[in-house]
């Protein structure tokens, strides 16, 4: 980082079902939360970064920066990115190089989403538009349909049982009883996730992350100090087509933004406390802690089987709900898991993990074609 | 700007109705021509950003950024930006804040719009999208329908006949006549233009930049040198909804964009040498040169009359034909700007100012929403 980028907090909407709100009504919540929460005065924010994927297909509503910037009585600059469900993580990213441009010093950053005021179908239909159009749509996959494909890969090469996956999804729904932002706060059964309906097989309800609305700010300075800065920012690709991989169960993009973003901060990895982590499908946190290198290859759910990933536990892992039970709002997602990260290391968790001191937010777009990674720090 | 940024050269597709391209077809066409015409390697690419605005919608294909990095042998990180007609100029800003950041050396922008897979009723109500959802849209209006409010008032308030109005399409369509890439190369005599089909009265069919493909791309580094540079990189924002403005004849964002761009780069406006303007409606040229301050409210019709605007002229207008004649694939339209203006600075422009040392891009967003302006020199 060619600046200091402090995280001075923000705000965010519960996410969820929210019939009663449109996407801007949504994105005033969530930025009127974010400056109530920082005491920073409208005026004093000299860019607005948003990241959102459906906006046009799902509301109706293309460029949302200036819409977001008319929210404040100045109107500065704003600008609307989009990288599918990492869309969050690269309007932190965006914001960081405005920041460490000298193009502004204080941005606001929205990651918002609304997706239930069109039938599920067509959001099921314009979420593969983050897929290739030319070589995968085609062939009639979905979203889960792809991640079936991935999780029977993964459940043949490294003997994973069904009840292995659920283990997943009830560590998340279990942890995001107290957060009050989460769209599902109960625990529920491995049991019922095991015997819940079937999407795509091996892929059952409880496995995939829900559609759902909400908005999540978060503002980032170098003018306005915090005790909580960015210690590295990192986004990287690979191939959008899954034909043009080498395989399906380990996400290369991933890798590289994780080895980039731990020589920018010059960390080891077993040096951070907490992990806010991309879990669109059960499956893909196994893959994802494998990726991030916390274990070796069909290793991951011995984490879950021994408790590691608990907030209690050596490598707590969305004890925020993530994406399964706090809901999955595309564009919002990466934003809000830079909030929770915030609020670890502020003291302010729900679920909070004692002494942490370093937090890792991993954001995911498409089928691991885009990755974001920030490491955070006091 | 906090580093040199020099523009290498770039490349681009003919606009038009490209029945025979995809979108990736597009894209690829013109990364091909930027690496060919500049001599750069594509492993010399550091970072990829796209301005698009109607990908998924249009073309079924978001999460543009991936794709276009994947065209790359070492998939540089890469992301998309938009802010509807503006997205090509927000391509070239974004990513002069990447390069001032240091995120970046050598920074590959696209910009790129397929809309003629689609109806043109569908085409036109997507572009809608621009516009505030819940405050402009549900009047009715298409964006043909908000600019001829603006014509009619411009005209009623400042005297200016429909024979005027075409005198700006008049002098896009000669100028179009040399350039190779445009959509439309031939002569169109101002009567045949009075007496086109009405759109949206007072605008008639030849008022109107029309519905096109195409794609764009230049090379921005600021480790490789080149004789053009950016001398100022200027994003600006005002209301998104016409009801929040205090008239609709002059749009805010072009004047503040103006006023900043002249500051960063210490120049005096009339020691621009040409100018690539973003003439969606003819009334909006006329707008805009007001808006730059090139002359008073209401007196920018005189500039057409005295043949100021042609390339010999003294203030050089659209010479390569602009949006009316070369055609407007939304995204594409901000990038092939600068790609004109270092044709110009060059010396090879087929429609060449004599001495063109200094250049202007205007881009803009919605009805006046968001307006880019960046500035090149030799």
């Amino acid at each position: 980082m060619r600046e200091i980028v402090y995280v001075l907090g923000g705000g965010q909407t519960r996410f969820g079902e929210l019939w009663e709100s449109s996407l801007l009504g949504l994105i005033r919540e969530a930025v009127d939360q974010a400056t109530l929460n920082t005491g920073i005065l409208p005026t004093d924010i000299d860019a607005v970064v948003i990241g959102n994927m459906l906006g046009g297909e799902a509301a109706e509503q293309a460029h949302l920066g200036t819409l977001v910037s008319g929210l404040l009585p100045h109107h500065p600059p704003a600008l609307r990115v989009e990288a599918a469900c990492a869309s969050g993580g690269l309007a932190i990213h965006t914001a960081c190089a405005f920041l460490e441009s000298g193009k502004a010093e204080t941005v606001l950053v929205i990651g918002a989403e609304k997706l239930t005021d069109i039938p599920g179908d067509n959001v099921t239909g314009a979420l593969m538009h983050a897929a290739d159009a030319e070589k995968d749509a085609p062939s009639g996959l979905t979203f889960a349909g792809v991640f079936a494909l991935t999780a029977l890969s993964y459940m043949h090469t490294y003997a994973i049982t069904r009840d292995d996956l659920s283990l997943v999804s009830f560590s998340s729904h279990r942890a995001a009883v107290s957060n009050p932002f989460a769209q599902f706060r109960r625990e529920i059964p491995v049991e019922t996730i095991s015997k819940s309906p079937l999407i795509a097989d091996p892929l059952r309800l409880l496995d995939c992350s829900p559609i759902s609305d909400g908005a999540a700010a978060v503002i980032l300075s170098t003018r306005r100090e915090s005790p909580v800065r960015i210690a590295a920012s990192q986004l990287a690709s690979e191939s959008l087509s899954l034909i043009d991989r080498p395989g399906i169960t380990s996400f290369g993009s991933t890798r590289t933004a994780m080895s980039h973003a731990l020589a920018e901060a010059g960390w080891d990895r077993n040096s951070i406390d907490c992990i806010e982590l991309h879990d669109c499908f059960s499956v893909a946190t196994l893959i994802h802690l494998e990726d991030l290198g916390y274990c070796e290859e069909g290793e991951a759910i011995r984490l879950f089987k021994q408790h590691d990933t608990e907030s209690s536990g050596s490598l707590p892992v969305n004890v925020s709900g993530g994406l399964k039970a706090c809901g999955h709002p595309i564009g919002a997602t990466g934003v809000k898991q830079i909030l929770d990260c915030y609020k670890q290391l502020t003291k302010q968790a729900p679920n909070q993990v004692k002494g942490a001191t370093r937090a890792l937010a991993h954001n995911l777009g498409g089928v691991g074609a885009t990755c974001t990674i920030h490491l955070l720090e006091v």
